[in-house]
């Protein structure tokens, strides 16, 4: 069943409102949305826009596309110590759209709202003679003068990662060859994994609050580790050094690196991790590490920020050459 | 000269931070902007995008592009009384793009940004397989419970528009047909005229205080004065009579109309107006038009708002029958 397909009216009315929880969003019945002032609190805002074809599959499930629009960018927030106030939403919808793919993708933005806690504050629908994209921009409380920056790192400060490094780009990989599967010698289970790290994010929100009170500098991981860690590290005027045998990878990655050796290079430099890189006083490390396992998401030391510039990777004490070094999208 | 494109941070680095003029943006480089609180102000937020072959066409001049895209979000801001904060913009590149054509681009968005004492926030840069588009987030400041919405107006109220109705329109149309200018009897300057309304929509920012002070309702018509004041009637649970003979025109719309009675539908119902719809207390009526002359803004009566529903549209007294009633972009 595809359904008759309403005009903009209908379909804000059909599928967008229902979103509109904040008081606000005014119902989506305005122009603009209300963002309250919150004592104590900055408000902080992000844009980040995904297009089919390029950042993710068309074919891909259209919940998976809405909420992968939606983390991207709560993953920004999570990584400056701030809450999600609300989010608004463009969607741009080639000629071909259908009822059906739309359900999914509100069901996939709803889905989202309720496990993060966030509420969609307004939007735009426009037809695209292109392919579908979604352009979010999200907003968001943080603890006023403690948002934490790219640019705060200090020589003999530990850099942490949350989660695990390299699922996603292994996962777009075996997106596009199966064979690799034969190759990594992986599981049905790690298979899957590693494509649904790709497929979503996990945005750290519940990390926000440890962000807040601990990092000197942060900043999310999109465009791969050892790239993201070279722009942390050149806005803080420092050099960071990275120990890629205590980064931390999945089962899956694992047995993909045991298995082909470029499968490393892949996990620190590909992207889509949207995993969060913090810089954390030595002296602060055992109490983030205690609150960080408070809040329910691993963290792990994986090296330094020293004087110099630039990015070393290590691997037991030797240098590793991991080749270009970092993924862009653009 | 088309230049060398650069990647995704020398593009921001050289064409956008120039444009981050605000601390809030910190120059961008980092992955969010903070917006500050204002003391008695409250926060609003909109989004509108814009996309080439839909809503402009393609070899539209590059800073004409920027602005429109701009500008139909400043536009919202000064439907609600707010002056703005400043705005984020997603640019999404076709795989042919040039130096040349962003430099435009950039030129455009620094000449609005002088215009309307704006800074660029933040934005993200893709790339996309198919046509150019534009997305921009605009945030603004209202005074604190004043923020006019479509649905506080009440029987009785008078109806005002700024500036001249469907020039847009007309320009669209001969933009499309330029044997229209025979049609419409147009002189040189009337040609331009309309095409320059259609590709350059003015925001009414400097009206923005006068909107807080004294409109009941309001919003930017967008979709064609008629469908618009049939929306700010029917959030308001009222109706709405227009009397077409007192609606401002421009002389190059007068010309077109006396030519062609169909035009007179067009400038009516067409859309990009992008003036502003107004719903004033008739006992506020004088100090509202005398304050609208001081900040430099034509504002016209041009009907009433009534008991019951829907829009009536008379000409000297007399029903007029404009057929379709509203233009839809989506």
């Amino acid at each position: 069943m595809t359904g008759r397909r309403p005009g903009e009216e209908g379909l804000i009315a059909r599928f967008f409102r229902p979103l509109a929880t904040s008081p606000g969003a005014a119902l989506l019945l305005d122009d603009v949305a209300t963002v309250p002032h919150v004592e104590g609190r900055e408000l902080v805002v992000t844009t980040d826009a995904i297009v089919a074809g390029v950042h993710f599959f068309p074919d891909d499930p259209a919940d998976a596309i809405a909420r992968k629009a939606l983390r991207v960018n709560l993953s920004d927030l999570a990584a400056k110590g701030a809450r999600p106030a609300g989010y608004l939403v463009t969607l741009a919808l080639p000629r071909d759209w259908t009822v059906d793919w739309l359900e999914g993708f509100v069901e996939g933005l709803a889905a989202d709202q309720e496990e993060f806690g966030v509420s969609l504050l307004g939007g735009d629908t426009v037809r695209t003679p292109g392919p579908l994209w979604i352009s979010v921009t999200a907003l968001g409380y943080a603890p006023e003068g403690h948002v934490p920056r790219r640019n705060g790192a200090a020589p003999g400060q530990r850099l942490y990662v949350t989660g695990t490094i390299g699922d996603a780009a292994l996962g777009l990989l075996l997106r596009q060859d199966e064979s690799l599967a034969l190759t990594w010698d992986l599981r049905r289970a790690d298979k899957e994994w590693l494509l649904d790290r790709y497929l979503l994010p996990e945005p750290r929100l519940s990390l926000a609050g440890v962000v807040s009170a601990y990092a000197t500098a942060s900043m999310d991981i999109s465009d791969g580790l050892v790239g993201d860690a070279g722009k942390l590290a050149s806005a803080s005027r420092v050099g960071a050094l990275i120990d890629a045998s205590r980064t931390p990878l999945s089962r899956a990655a694992s047995r993909a690196v045991a298995a082909d050796r470029e499968a490393l290079a892949v996990a620190l430099t590909g992207g889509d991790d949207y995993e969060l890189l913090l810089a954390i006083d030595p002296d602060d490390a055992d109490a983030f590490e205690s609150d960080a396992a408070a809040a329910g998401v691993p963290v792990t030391d994986i090296g330094a920020l020293v004087e110099g510039g630039g990015v070393s990777v290590e691997a037991n004490g030797r240098p590793l050459d991991l080749g270009a070094g970092s993924f862009a999208h653009f």
